[in-house]
C-alpha cells in the first residue's frame, strides 16, 4: 500500500491522497514545510501539514486572488502582497503591464527559498525588476504605511499560527490606511462549507464592511483546499468589480489564464443562497 | 481512533471522513447500499462504497440538477426522472406547481426503500399524487416512448455498473425522441477536476450537441462529490436558460432554496477557462 497523506479540513474529515515521494522537509521558526509528490496533485507544498500549493491546480487560487481586483482597479500601479511566499500570486500580478511595483512581505524566507527549488515556475518572476521581496512581519510592515498602495492582496495561510493576525480588524484598519483613496484590498477568506470557517468569513465581512463600505465576496472552486470551495473578499474604497467596463477589459486568452475569464469574473460574485443569507 | 471511510475519487485520492455509526447494509442484484453517520456529513448513503447522498449537502446536487431546467421551461408539466431513487430530485421537482406529473424510473427499489427509512425528508414527497414511481430499467422504459415529456432529468450514479448505459449516445437519442418538440434534458455529468471524467464530460457534450444542437453545461460546488465541483449538462430543443425572462421568475426565498437562486442560475453557466477551451 502506498503512503497516504490526509489533509485535515476538520478533525473528522479531509482530503486523502497518495504520496509517491517525500522530497523535502524543514522547520523554520514559524512552521514546518514538506514537499511531496502525489500521482494526482503533482508536487505539493505542505505548511504545518496543511496543503498550500499543488502543481496541478495552484493556478486557480493564484489567478482568483489576484485578477478580479487587478482588472477592477483602473490603474493598479503599486501593489502590496502580504504573505504569498511561494510567489504564485506575485507571478500573476506581474502579468499586468500597468503594475509598476509589487512589494511582497512574507514572514518566512524558508517558503520562498524552498519554492525556488520545487516550484521554479512560480518563482521565475523574481527576476522582474518590478518585484521587491521583504522577509518581515506583514502586520508590523503595514503599521508604518500611509496612503501608498493601490492594491493590497492578503495571501495568507489558514487563520492559526503566524497568519492569525491577518484576519483581525486592527490589521484591516492598517490596510485601509495604507491604501490610497481609491485603493482596494483582497483577502483569501477560507471555505464556506466548513461551519467554523463560515463564521470567520462572516466576521471578516462585517469588519471589512465597517471600514470600507463596499465589500464584494466571491468564490472559486479549488479542489485541493478545504471542501473544494474557497471564498475571497474584495474590499474597495471606490471601484466596483461588477461594472460592465471591467468585464470588457478581461482577455483570458491573451494572458493564458486557465481558470479566470470574463464570465468567471462575473459569476464568482454570485453567492449560493445559504451564504447570501448569512452575509446579508 | 475513529473508523474512517475513504470515498475514492481516483485510486490515489479521495474524501476521508470519520464514521461514528454504521447504520445499515444491504446488497441488491444491482449494488450494495450502506448508511453511515458522520460527524461532518450527517447521514450518508453509499452505493457500492461511493458517496451518493449526505444529509448536510444533498440540497446542492438536487436543487442544481432540477431547478435550472424547471425555471427555463415555460410549462414543465410532464417530467421524467431516470434514477433518483433517494427522491431528493423528485422532492425539488414537485415544488413547481406547474408540474402535473412526474414519473420516476429507478432500477433498484432497495434505494428508495432504504431512503424512506434514513432520509424521510426526501421521500415524504411520495404522498404527492403527481408522483409515480416505476422500478424498472430506465433505458428499456425510454425505448417505448415518443414525444411525451417536457423534461427528462438523468439522476444517475457514476458511469460504471448499472448506470453506464445512461451516458451513451443511444440512450440520449431515446431521450430526444421521448421529449416533446420543445423538450429539455438535464444530466449529471461528473467532476471536471478528474481527468478521466473531463473526458467523459467532453464526450457527453459532443453526443448531446449532435442530437439537440443547444447544450448548456453548468457547474455547482458539491463538497461531498469528487473534487468538490460538479458538472451538469442541459440539452434543449428550443429554450435557452440564459434568457433574462428565466432569471426574473426565480424566487429563491419563496421556494426555500439553500443553494440555488437567480444569481447562481446565471453564474452556474460560466465555465472556467480550461473547461471552456476543452468543450469549444
Amino acid at each position: 500500500m502506498q503512503n497516504w497523506h490526509i489533509d485535515y479540513h476538520t478533525p473528522t474529515r479531509g482530503l486523502g491522497f497518495a504520496v509517491s515521494e517525500h522530497l523535502y522537509r524543514e522547520t523554520s521558526p514559524y512552521q514546518s514545510i514538506d514537499i511531496v509528490r502525489s500521482p494526482d496533485l503533482g508536487e505539493v507544498m505542505l505548511l504545518d501539514d496543511v496543503l498550500m500549493v499543488s502543481s496541478v491546480d495552484e493556478y486557480v487560487y493564484h489567478e482568483m486572488l489576484s485578477q478580479p481586483s487587478l482588472f477592477c482597479h483602473p490603474h493598479p500601479e503599486r501593489v502590496l502582497i502580504i504573505g504569498g511566499g511561494d510567489c504564485g500570486t506575485l507571478t500573476r500580478v506581474l502579468l499586468h503591464k500597468q503594475v509598476k511595483q509589487v512589494i511582497q512581505v512574507e514572514i518566512d524566507e524558508m517558503v520562498t527559498r524552498v519554492a525556488k527549488q520545487y516550484f521554479p515556475q512560480l518563482t521565475a518572476c523574481l527576476s522582474d525588476p518590478r518585484a521587491e521581496l521583504i522577509f518581515a512581519d506583514g502586520i508590523e510592515y503595514l503599521r508604518n504605511n500611509h496612503n501608498s498602495f493601490d492594491l493590497i492582496l492578503i495571501d495568507s495561510t489558514d487563520p492559526v499560527g503566524p497568519a492569525a493576525g491577518l484576519f483581525r480588524k486592527e490589521f484591516f484598519a492598517d490596510c485601509h490606511r495604507a491604501l490610497k483613496d481609491d485603493g482596494m484590498l483582497c483577502i483569501q477568506s477560507e471555505s464556506p462549507w466548513i461551519p467554523d470557517l463560515l463564521d470567520l468569513i462572516t466576521e471578516v465581512n462585517c469588519d471589512l464592511r465597517a471600514l470600507f463600505g463596499n465589500v464584494f465576496p466571491y468564490l472559486a472552486a479549488i479542489q485541493t483546499y478545504q471542501a473544494g470551495l474557497w471564498m475571497f473578499q474584495l474590499a474597495s474604497k471606490r471601484y466596483s468589480p461588477l461594472e460592465q467596463s471591467v468585464l470588457m477589459k478581461i482577455d483570458a486568452d491573451a494572458m493564458n489564464f486557465r481558470y479566470y475569464n470574463a464570465e468567471i469574473h462575473r459569476a464568482a460574485f454570485a453567492l449560493p443562497q445559504f451564504i447570501k443569507e448569512r452575509l446579508s
